[in-house]
């Protein structure tokens, strides 16, 4: 825990930290998150009666979309160029409610850590949308890196 | 249970809802989320080492400009120009972590439940993107909607 | 055609008119075009070998989604809040290919034409986008106003 | 026609393609497309009453500032910096109407064919905006990829 | 002066002020600045070789482009529909230099006083791109408020 | 100053420049501007009753953010992902006011001058906007590059 928050100057102001001396390399990143839900409503999402294919298609775009604007939405993330991003939506009966994962990679000098979380973020927010009539009361969680590979510090897992 | 998925049309396709003839009326919502860290993650925080004030403004301001970006982040919300919006950081050591509430406002015909989400979610990850150096493995948990008022239905608390 | 080109002023400079003495009514607008390609792509299209729901709603939604950025696209137009906004989207053997229509809604002081004419031409380049590596030599074609209605001018019908 | 259509995955769904180990090279890509209206609208474009300048000034950086929002418009589109980008705007007495056409290029993994696309449809409705006050009718056609260079399809010509 | 700074909250942290119990009133701003560059720089922009249409075409467009994204650009503006906005260039030979000057107005419950500067702002940084080929060490001044009406502080004029 | 206007083709068009083959080098640019303000108002940004470190924050984002923005903002300029950027604010008790002081780099084939510019001229409108409450008839002066390295020109220094 000795180390700096990398995102502070010495006189302890933000800023965009240089990386332009950091090598170029393969980089992804995969991230998890769960929408809570009652029985009911997952019920009504995988139910004939609601196209959960135009659901999911939703939310999955709604993921691609926020990935790509992630410099835009945090601060102090540097802009990169995806190569590439799939986000997956499971329903799971356990839960109840929905998964969603999204994995992403590119050739750069920073992670894509922050890019699949967001993907993330953004796939559930939408899908809290989409369902909040049926069901307010729904929570997110369990937003989280699962794994990342590339640079410096090379593989993590959760 | 038995209301329709709004944002579907009869023929099953999303679609951006008409809200043109609903009230313009107050709008208020209160959303809240958490960032579960280690407890050595929180103190660097809290610590004279780290500028915590610096941090916690970076994050309150994400939350803003991301919740300017809602309709622009979900495909089926319609664009709204907020009147107000706070969004309040936390330290809470029985996580151990931090806490983040944001409470918004417009006078219109939709309500600004997803602002306010958008505001939880967009700092929480901007609080993560700042601390990750140091803990990869921080998770978002228990974004949600507390309250909102305004509009056909009223009153909601959770 | 004795009518002046509203965008310019007296010395022949662009400007953004000030609609602000206008009123303030109900306006929608339709427009509508088509992607014309093989007739062996719009099979694919509609096979069981392709998710025609998916692809479908990924052209959907980029034409709502790009319907809320017509005033960035757009440097003369206005912003405003759509109130709401249907994107259409259908096979036409006769073609071959698929047409599009978008229907938009606002109570403002502009019309929505633009936003209707920017649904329609964001749908069709986005499938022309997922449908260009079978078909590069597809077109769009037909890009017009069908139909509105709403302020000083009152209905106008093609 | 027996290729997979790339966007979707093997299950169906959608997502941004993995262009990672693509290799990188020069890419150009040319498209076009045209803006048919009544005879006296292009006079009126043309005469000396109409800065024709300040017009096809405004149609050429909306076509160009249209160019570089393409991964936000299309949502299956990687993102990429372009490294050139040229609008042509061209009256056309046989149509009647103005003529469009737009060459990008960029070093990288993915091919530019649809940022000239989007040049050329953001260009066109940016001059049917400037134009309905006296031409409402006017209609949109023929906005094809011309020709493109690079990658591993190497040349392709319409 | 012993006016709060609105922008803080009582426990000094910065928000989006809430202006939902203010007056929608009509409200207008002016705005000014200027480019200072060499003699020989304002000829090159004046004379015949250099297209002085299209270079102040370009940068009246940014300027209006701009001013749409005062609220994204400026953390804690709140977001608002423009009625109007004329943005004006003009060469003056006694700086020597460009001069620029923007309108803008609306209807609603916070000024454009923002909106107005940004607009001049933008325009400003874009004439110096267009020209820093040949003249690096221009600079800009002068940026201010020339005059705002409207809202509860009334008429105020520099 | 016999050089052409980069951003003109030779029939005196706009474009975006093709800068395909110039070299990819790592490039630098430093830049800054003042707000002058009444002494009083510095005081009060100075004083204990103002927390300094909030406004400061707040702006020096707004640049980072802003700095994100240049090839969105400024029509010609190329798109280009920025691998670091710092802002710095000190007060002059001199002038009365604020200096900014943007430097940012990245690894390209274009100059990052322009995004310099950008963060220096974003942080200042946001501090204008942030203490405009108290004193609006503050100004912006002396935006200008300082310093840039990097690409055919080599060093260039004010």
């Amino acid at each position: 825990m000795s180390e700096q928050l990398t995102h502070l100057t010495s006189n302890g102001e933000v800023h965009m930290v240089d990386v332009g001396a950091k090598a170029v390399t393969k980089r992804t990143a995969t991230a998890s998150g769960e929408l809570l839900m009652q029985a009911a409503t997952l019920d009504l999402v995988l139910s004939g009666s609601s196209p959960k294919g135009d659901v999911f298609a939703v939310a999955r775009i709604a993921g691609i979309q926020g990935a790509k604007k992630t410099a835009e939405l945090i601060p102090l993330c540097h802009p990169l160029p995806l190569s590439g991003l799939t986000v997956e939506i499971k329903p799971e009966q356990a839960l109840p409610g929905l998964r969603v994962e999204a994995t992403c990679s590119t050739t750069g000098q920073t992670g894509v850590e922050m890019e699949a979380i967001t993907a993330v973020s953004t796939a559930l927010i939408t899908l809290y949308d989409m369902l909040k009539s049926v069901d307010p009361g729904m929570s997110i969680r369990q937003i989280q890196l699962l794994e990342k590979d590339g640079g410096r510090h090379g593989h993590w897992k959760r």
